[in-house]
């Protein structure tokens, strides 16, 4: 007889059903950063999540980070790392560093994604001029080669979709002298989301999710409409680095995607709960009248 | 905390990776008959399972039978099932007959799958020429409109499996007077296998699998390269109603198919648990070079 | 010298050409049942007209009934066929044998179909989520399953055609339940002219079109504009079953049907002489501002 | 009721339907010369034919001659048409009289096709590189610019059909410095045949077909396998123009055309009389194993 | 050393850069006539530039007349050459005699393109039903067989542009009633500038192009916004043939040409020299908002 | 009147015209190398140079290595190029920054295409899988990550091509376990022409190309069938860094690859005046029936 074990195993095969059959041809696109990028079984983690959510037919994005492996190479070539107002100071050499790190980073996960059996193409915004930006300044301050995001042209990510590969994208723009500009990576993957139509955008990183109340641990919230996320920080419930999150979460929502999600990349396989079992992990941004799918958390 | 259990449910998911890689967008035949046809909780299995992996980029194809349901309507109207040799004895009536119940069976198929969120089409032997055949005789003797498969035009499968559709089949044929006749499924299930080159061809019956001694229960074996199928045969230890079931097997092989199995359809889910782990359930008929996959039964 | 018989016959496909030129690659959807289904002869005629269409370029979708036969096997199974209002009591097992029928009818048309060198493909209102419905009252009595149509959707009948398919529909559809429903096969074939814009629909049954005077046999309409139509409703000049039909030719028209004919099935190759002579046989319903053709009957 | 001229109608169309379905999208080349180049009432006959072919699903090609015009325009500017073995002794000023009149002819054709509703092209050898040729001699002796046909490009003339055009072709060609060559319209339509892969190649032109006994005209053969096509050539059965025509027709019908047809352009509707009924207009020529299909004349 | 002669090849070669660039895949119309018709080597200019054209991306459309070579042909076969307000007087015969001279001047050109290695169609106005057109009347007379263009079907080109063909047009229209028209070459070219939409339109013809003061050659005018066009008829600047040029320059840009230009074609490459240099050699007519792009005249 | 400069240009245009045409569509892959990526200008030269093929309907891939960048920022960080018979030791570390200066190269090489109004994409060895290799020894020492190349995937080029883009790739390819490995660029190039089956391979390096006395610069050797290739190694008249340049240039022919330059990149626009003037700079490899196409040097 086919023991207990074995049951279960098809029985959580067969709850992923809907929700494979919901999103099947989306676009997911995953901000991935934090602790689960210097951990090397959160980094396998995560990319085992990205490589499932391909093969059973979604089209999942990467965008990623690498501000702490940048520090350390600045740090190499016996410079120092300088921020203001939590912007790296980006003089033209540490723009050369930090796109060559970056781009480093990059390859490492392309044959991650590669050994695991999926067509992986790495690229930066430069490449089909996909992240075009201008200077952005820090208070009026003239911080060197920090970008805002101006234009997103997403052709190359739908040609690469098309033929079947999973973009892993760095987020290195371009402005109109085509000089290059360090872009923070929450900011593309944002609008990427949003220029290329996706169903989910997936933050991982290393905070939990949203909380009612930010001193209260169990007041973490598993859904929220975003004229409730606009509520929290207008009355103050949110601070930290949580408004600019929670403000991207909002802006993508209003540009036409359906659902953003802040999950932690300390949690192993959290993307993959998120997406395929009734738990709800961390905290989802829905449209004003988007459907709550999750009961609270346990 | 997320709990033990949410990460145990992500692991089983993660252990399917491979399986869904290695096969997907490739052709499933499944034979489904026998007593999963009757329990409606047996054939929600089925049914999921298939759609499961339609989900996940394979292509399945169900053929199925329907010979209890058969019988019950031919008494309904009043007349006798007659057998020679296990096989209908089919005048033109039972033929009728016949066709009108597999019609009635198919088409609930076809909704069930269609209430899952995939997109099914029921079809005949008839449409799109599909099944080609000629009359049987049982050693000799003439019991009607039981038909051999000399052709198989798989154009209309490979048109809905194009147009994302799982096609649903019964095995009502032609000949060339266009007369309808009545075909095993399981011959109809491998010859469709063969001309669609199924990566695989799955009977779900009420067998276990192919016992190395037909008398000892725990003899079941887990994977069985033809030649040896073939010695099984010769050697008598297999016997009755297995011997053509894996004459069918070895055909299959013969013609193209990559591995055949011989799965028991009571067992919930063994379609799932037999592509997605590495738990053998039932037996697996490989080419004469092909890899054995499994451990042995637990 | 080539006599003058072949000389005419050379005229008469000459004659065709500028109909064939006409409704090139239009769909044509013919609803085909009446005493043209019970006539051997008259079955062939019709097969073989809608296979010509095929063959010069149209796309014809034959969608039919079978209420004849359904009260036979209902009757064959020691039941009785009842109605109210004309609507047939469909109970669970009335439903069944309803669907059995219809699915044997289906196939020997496809067979016919195949028969003459074209494809063809039998689907119900299950397959590919064809005909939505919801259960319809008779004057507010519940009478089983019998069903509205409530939403079409023609994916698989576009499918088909692009395949280069005839297909052949029979009326089942199906709740929100997945429930099985009986639909009026004139309901559906108006239904999906509507859906997939078809440039005709043709109705072949046992009338021979509209009468400006019901008592006058010499008082048949060649063509009709709608608005005549619906005066003709208005003041009492039809009745009978011919208000139910008209109703459908007046809405297919609404819904963008380019022309609608009534036609009378008993006269052999009705459907042909329609469509590619001068000489009009039955009914045609047009737009407001719709071109006549033919000449007044002879 | 519905009158027997009407049924008869009917029963013609339906006569035409094992044709239409045998030869539906095949290419059929007719080559279309002679008596019925000059009269207005046959011109309109073998235009309307060729139309109707192409509405039911044929890909005809034309191409034609038109050396009486060409004739007639020599004389025009004063000069004198001048023939050395029936060959056109071509001049330089002759040349350009013969593509300018054969162009004329052309568009009257393409215009024709164009007022029967159907999309024409009118082409000549050198567009798109269709005719390759170099010089002929007669008998050592240079008559100028008379082109044998060394290679023939067909992209134009697929091109065409797969965007539904009729293609209309008239028989210049160019050489290794694209000078241009008059080349005879017969050896034009079966190289043509040839290079297309044709299933039919039509021969319109002045004679009834072949004869088993050129002096007696009531023995002209129905259909004529190649091997006793040759055999007459070799007997002396057939003589005088009929030999390069049989030649031509047996050159055809090796390089792959199915079946070659010489008809009776001064017969109305040949063409259509020929492919569409069961009665032998004219002689087919076929394979050394074709099937006949045909009677004898009666 | 490689020397000057070659770097500087080069630097012409990059200097064409930019403009490929901007017009890539976009199409060109060409009218070609007056002197550069009959100067051989004025020809081999104009047809190298629009195959140049060609290879490098753009796509050329060629439309050419030949009103000297009509008149040579009329005279040859004793007839005389009749104008009333430079139009020409166009009974039957000379409407034959025009569509054979300029089918012959078409295939001249044809092969000319063929010879270098690109493949062409030369095509009428009555291909595919080009152009359409009416009678036109000089003040109200009838001067025979000189059309207007009604209606542009741009089918035919369309076709021929994507199977990578450089189309040849010479403009013979068809009426309603399918009788041939002489149509003025540069209206023909200024009207199917328009249907296809072409990004450039380009007047090739014995003028250098526009003058601020007719009676100064030192006032040619590079660049010229339409409004400014206007503005010279209105206010008398411009005069004699000048006009419906100028006209036929302002209606192509009223209907969506981007650029039009009046070139001299009895300048070598001036075709290539005004798209590919930042040397304006004749006139290039603006939209209202146009941005120049040359420097004044040198 | 138009003066000389301008119908210069024009020439230099046309004389091209054959080479576009000769080339159109074809792969050329640019190795890119040496001096010419350290001088802005001669850098702009070749990009120019590539966008313009590019443009005018070639497909470059641009394969480049940065040797001099690598070791620039070794010393940066405190470390020390090695080197072991020309190879660069790679320990894990000085492979990490291999990649990272690669990409960095790879990347202002994309903008500088971009900027030009080319869609480029950047990609290295290990995206889509492109470069498999294993380790290489020195003489049987292990030198670290160096790779020999023992698979290409030329997909992601393929798929980068079609959708318009310019591939631009730098050496890093992987092994069986994923692992980073630093390759020769010569070698990428190689393998990589003979994957796609460049139509050419240009090497653009310091060198002037191949003499045939190493000692005598007059002796420059413009076209060399590989038979005379093979023989000059042989018979040692070239020696140091050619023998391995010749030997991947012999290859590459060898492979299928049609014809392999070596240019001197010190040459502005060497690449352009080799591919579309009949001035050969350097030297051109070819099939041993290759036909040469050059004038000797001047």
């Amino acid at each position: 007889m086919v023991n207990q074990k074995y049951l279960d195993k098809a029985e959580v095969l067969i709850e992923a059903l809907p929700y494979i059959q919901r999103f099947n041809r989306k676009i997911v696109v995953i901000k991935y950063g934090g602790s689960a990028m210097l951990d090397e079984k959160l980094k396998a983690n995560v990319i085992k999540d990205a490589v499932l959510l391909k093969l059973v037919g979604f089209k999942p994005i990467i965008v990623h980070g690498g501000g702490k492996e940048i520090s350390k190479w600045v740090g190499k070539v016996g410079m120092e790392a300088k921020f203001i107002n939590g912007l790296r100071v980006t003089d033209s050499q540490t723009m050369e560093i930090a796109e060559m790190v970056l781009a480093k980073v990059n390859k490492e996960l392309v044959s991650y994604v590669e050994s695991l059996g999926v067509q992986a193409v790495g690229i930066s915004g430069k490449d089909g001029g996909l992240l075009k930006c201008k200077k952005k300044y820090s208070n009026g301050e003239d911080i060197g080669f920090v970008g805002d995001i101006t234009e997103v042209n997403p052709k190359i990510l739908y040609d690469l979709l098309e033929k079947d590969f999973l973009p892993i994208v760095f987020p290195i723009g371009f402005d109109d002298n085509y000089d290059s500009y360090n872009i923070n990576a929450d900011d593309a993957a944002c609008a990427i989301a949003e220029a290329v139509h996706a169903e989910k955008l997936a933050f991982l990183s290393d905070i939990e999710g949203v909380y009612k109340d930010k001193d209260d641990p169990s007041s973490l919230i598993s859904e929220l409409h975003i004229q409730d996320a606009r509520k929290l920080i207008e009355d103050g419930y949110v601070g930290g680095g949580m408004i600019p999150k929670l403000n991207n979460c909002i802006e993508a929502i209003e540009h036409g995607v359906n659902r953003v999600h802040i999950l932690d990349g300390r949690i192993p396989h959290s993307l993959l709960l998120e997406i395929f079992t009734n738990k709800g992990i961390g905290t989802a941004i829905l449209r004003e009248d988007g459907e709550k799918y999750y009961h609270e958390h346990e």
